[in-house]
């Protein structure tokens, strides 16, 4: 019971319209049907064509490759610096969505196949059908990863086998289910199939021997199963996005209350959060006692009845008309959208002879 | 030029103070001098005692179990629901903080090795002295990933290897230098044991040989060379967590105009962001013309020259009392900390008589 990994060596060159599965079966005569093909995708990519022309340097080069960028981006994930981190048409979130620029010439960029686990079912079956060869096939990049330096292969597409090892409803020794129950099994597959081809140059392909039975295999689902939608992930934004995006959801708070009461202690943490910031002599209140506001919405003529609470504030001085106030919020939700584009802001004492304007310093 | 996946069977059930380096070399009597052993962390952390007593089931393991999560915690990066990921103080990102509850028995927790690079260096310490083996070994451990389903194998510590493989500097064949540079080859590892472990149940550790050279190695800087720092990390936060924390930097904007002049576009973005949401009649007018923003400042006695431009606002109709324009502004600002709580309001019409008072209805 053991697993081997081990190179193709003497691929040498792809280029577009080169057919893999003979160049593969040629240079490992000593393929074995349960053997797992771990390729690496920028050859699929070059015998796909996936290329684009670029400049070789320049201004011209970058522009250009920003474009393809573009092109290649279903959304934008986060930003740093000249980092793009993006999820692509695939729904894989990396860098650059994927293209590279390294074993290419320099007037060239490669894109990530456009299809992987339809790449990788075409490599299966020519295999199967003009070698009598039944292989999984994984096809395989390098991404980074949140968290962790360095960067590990994992699989963009796949055939042969399931892309994730499910032990849900498993018991252990103990009598315990075990909590972590999906393996995502072609990712660990891709990374030891790396550990080879790094090890050898120009080592696009290796196979790993020993994990599959011999048993013919459906396609499967590909490894488009590893592909988590972005509502679910808690990590969908980078933390600079998200924190703008709360911003800009600040500048444009929708008016109504909430359909069930707040949570006192919540109220109370955001009078306490604001306490430093307001005009001095300014107090906000919370009305908790029911009646006390049963009371003031009947005294207001016009109030809607709240489903939660009232928040009664009081500024130093008593003053007049009540458009102001709405102005000031508004001017206030000017500062926050200003800030949601990293510019601060200051208020300004009006135009003398002016009390009905403002200005913003900014 | 192969690379093996060889489970070490026959381990059997660790329990505190076992010497792990006996119970491997007697049951993988067959290990050599370049082996790369992979040691799962909870037999690491059975054999040091790291092992919490808690109840069997009901609230009282629950609460038993956020405290000892608490503990282990040093910081929350996002949660939703049950689930807790969190910054652990060796500086892991996981989920419970690497807390397990599965192969043991019901009444006890397992703990992360409090330093999992430690104990990798005494098990290669210990193999070396008493067997006189030259292996290195790695702490795994299973986790998962934003943006990926299934969770896989990685490296909490290592000992007698580097925990990266650095192309720096690499020029590929075509001449351009390799874009992809770090290769965490330990979390590969780690992986790729995790596919023979999976296969035989019980299988703690696992041996990958042929990837090391037998030349006798330094312990090395560890797994923790592995570990972002936070401030580097494009992910540091959960997307629900920091847009929160834009709610609540909104809600407590210093004042003070940026030491720059603010890009005129990025004002006028601002200034489109809120017009669907100021007051109807409310104008916001960013001011470009230095001169007549030299002129405007001149003419208001008091006014401080801003390093960048002014934004001018005009309500609907021309007002009194300037207060009330800042205690509007501090209205918003607790409307945005009421939002950054999860708590939507709404201001109300003063009641009937007073021009002094707000409320809100949250």
């Amino acid at each position: 019971m053991k697993l081997e990994i081990l190179p193709v060596l003497g691929i040498g060159d792809v280029t577009e319209g080169d057919d893999l599965a003979t160049l593969i079966a040629t240079a490992a005569p000593w393929l074995r049907d349960g053997d797992v093909l771990v390729v690496t995708s920028k050859i699929v990519s070059k015998a796909e064509g996936r290329l684009v022309d670029v400049p070789a340097d320049g201004p011209e080069r970058l522009a250009a490759r920003d474009e393809v960028l573009a092109a290649e981006t279903a959304r934008v994930v986060a930003t740093r610096g000249a980092t793009r981190i993006v999820q692509t048409h695939h729904g894989f979130v990396m860098a650059s969505a994927g293209i590279d620029a390294s074993n290419v010439d320099k007037t060239r960029l490669v894109l990530l196949p456009k299809d992987p686990d339809g790449s990788a079912r075409a490599l299966r079956a020519a295999l199967r059908d003009h070698y009598q060869l039944d292989v999984a096939v994984i096809v395989s990049d390098t991404m980074g990863r949140p968290w962790r330096n360095g960067l590990t292969d994992v699989a963009l597409g796949v055939a042969g086998m399931p892309a994730i090892r499910d032990h849900r409803g498993e018991i252990d020794p103990y009598g315990n289910e075990l909590q972590l129950t999906q393996m995502a099994v072609v990712d660990e597959l891709a990374g030891a199939a790396e550990l080879i081809k790094g090890k050898c140059d120009q080592v696009p392909v290796a196979v790993v021997r020993g994990y599959l039975g011999v048993a013919r295999a459906a396609d499967g689902a590909g490894a488009s199963a590893l592909i988590r939608d972005a509502e679910l992930d808690l990590f969908s934004l980078g933390t600079a996005e998200a924190r703008a995006a709360g911003l800009r959801e600040a500048a444009v708070l929708p008016d109504g209350p909430g359909p069930a009461p707040a949570d006192p202690a919540a109220v109370d943490r955001a009078i306490a959060a604001v306490a430093e910031v307001v005009a001095p002599g300014t107090v906000f209140t919370h009305v908790t006692d029911d009646e006390v506001r049963a009371g003031l919405i009947a005294s207001v003529p016009g109030w809607p009845a709240p489903a939660g609470g009232l928040v009664l504030g009081a500024p130093p001085a008593p003053v007049d008309a009540v458009d102001l106030v709405r102005f000031g919020a508004d001017l206030q939700r000017l500062r926050t959208a200003l800030a949601a584009e990293g510019i601060s802001s200051a208020l300004l004492p009006p135009p003398a002879g002016s009390t009905a304007s403002a200005a913003l310093a900014v």
